[in-house]
């Protein structure tokens, strides 16, 4: 299954490859599958599954908490090269919580089954370490989204995101509703419509059906500072 | 300084401990002092020191993230026996954010010296792995405290505190004011005040000047759950 390019790319994510004894290598390997996902699709949800560890091939995942009432809180996005370790929170001890993955945009997952990983993990004390480390990088992550979401003005918290989008899109197009961008922003759609409405007459923002046009990259710059 | 008693709670607490040769041993207890602080002094605060790591004797400490505008929200807190470990994030490569420490109550600590407790992570791969997993432990805690502040409805969450309270401290009577009830559970004043008048209206607590009393304790436990 496992083709020579991505076993070039599973031993240049994963530090610990060179420290793994040849079986162990090829149990990976062997067991490793390439999973496709539509834009919008449902990678992991919640305590529901324990899909396994993700190399990220192509494409932008993101990993939520979601309440009782369909609340959706963003907590970090994983794109090329990186790997999601939550998806595999079954495996992991000290983790008592669960997340939610989608896929942001169409993805191409390299996918290592949890009970190989958990037991190369067990074996292995570099494979342990590297775990443990890429659960306290998204640790940092989710602090980061938390002091985000609780501390800062709304409407520095939406320039923030409308400013990275077109960033990371190189483009002044969000295509994107502001349903959507609720979610993404962890607020109600009608907090997100009443300040994209004050952006708009601010001559910064130009609004049309399930879009958002930056009109003025400076002016909404100087809102995220 | 360091007495007999203290030296069986380091090894109980730091499980790590019968993995490092003599020389690490006489290293941790040669640079451990022990600190007392009274209730409601600062113990750390963000990116201003970096104290090392504290293994609580007695006592209660708070760790928050505070915005610059002051407000404060309580990510976890910590008791007799248990090490607090993000006091000395300075030497946490994955940690990228900050956190202030308070001493809930009159407490007592040993602080382990940040450069030493690095230099001993650096070259035991126990006392790194039981580092990296404490951290992880916090991370979970952080999780649910998000969890609580940004799902949970806000009568919940402060019925929640003020049952917590009473059982924790084994009195009908809570000695704390609105002010410092918000800034525990992540409110404004006003918000908890607003609240503590509905809940006394429901003849679940009564308000006096700087105090709460429950005085229907099956009520408060059914908004609890």
């Amino acid at each position: 299954m496992t083709v020579k390019e991505d076993i070039k790319s599973i031993s240049r994510v994963l530090t610990f490859w060179d420290k793994l004894t040849d079986a162990q290598q090829n149990l990976i390997l062997d067991r490793i599958v390439t999973e496709k996902y539509q834009k919008g699709s449902t990678i992991h949800s919640g305590d529901m599954d324990c899909i396994g560890v993700l190399l990220i091939k192509k494409g932008e995942v993101r990993i939520y908490i979601l309440s009782d009432e369909g609340k959706e809180i963003t907590l970090y996005r994983l794109g090329e090269g990186e790997v999601c370790i939550l998806s595999a929170s079954c495996i992991l001890d000290n983790i008592t919580f669960d997340v939610h993955i989608d896929a942001e945009t169409d993805s191409e997952v390299l996918v290592i089954d949890s009970n190989v990983y958990k037991q190369i993990c067990r074996q292995n004390i570099y494979a342990e370490s590297f775990t443990d480390k890429l659960v306290i990088d998204r640790f940092s992550d989710v602090m980061w989204a938390m002091e985000q979401i609780l501390f800062m003005s709304f409407d520095k918290r939406l320039a923030i995101f409308l400013f990275d989008e077109i960033t990371r899109n190189q483009t002044d197009m969000i295509d994107l509703t502001h349903e959507q961008i609720a979610k993404y922003v962890g607020s109600a759609r009608e907090v997100v419509s009443r300040m994209l409405k004050y952006f708009a007459n601010e001559g910064i923002v130009e609004l049309s059906r399930g879009g958002v046009k930056v009109i003025n990259k400076k002016k909404l710059k100087s809102l995220t500072l």
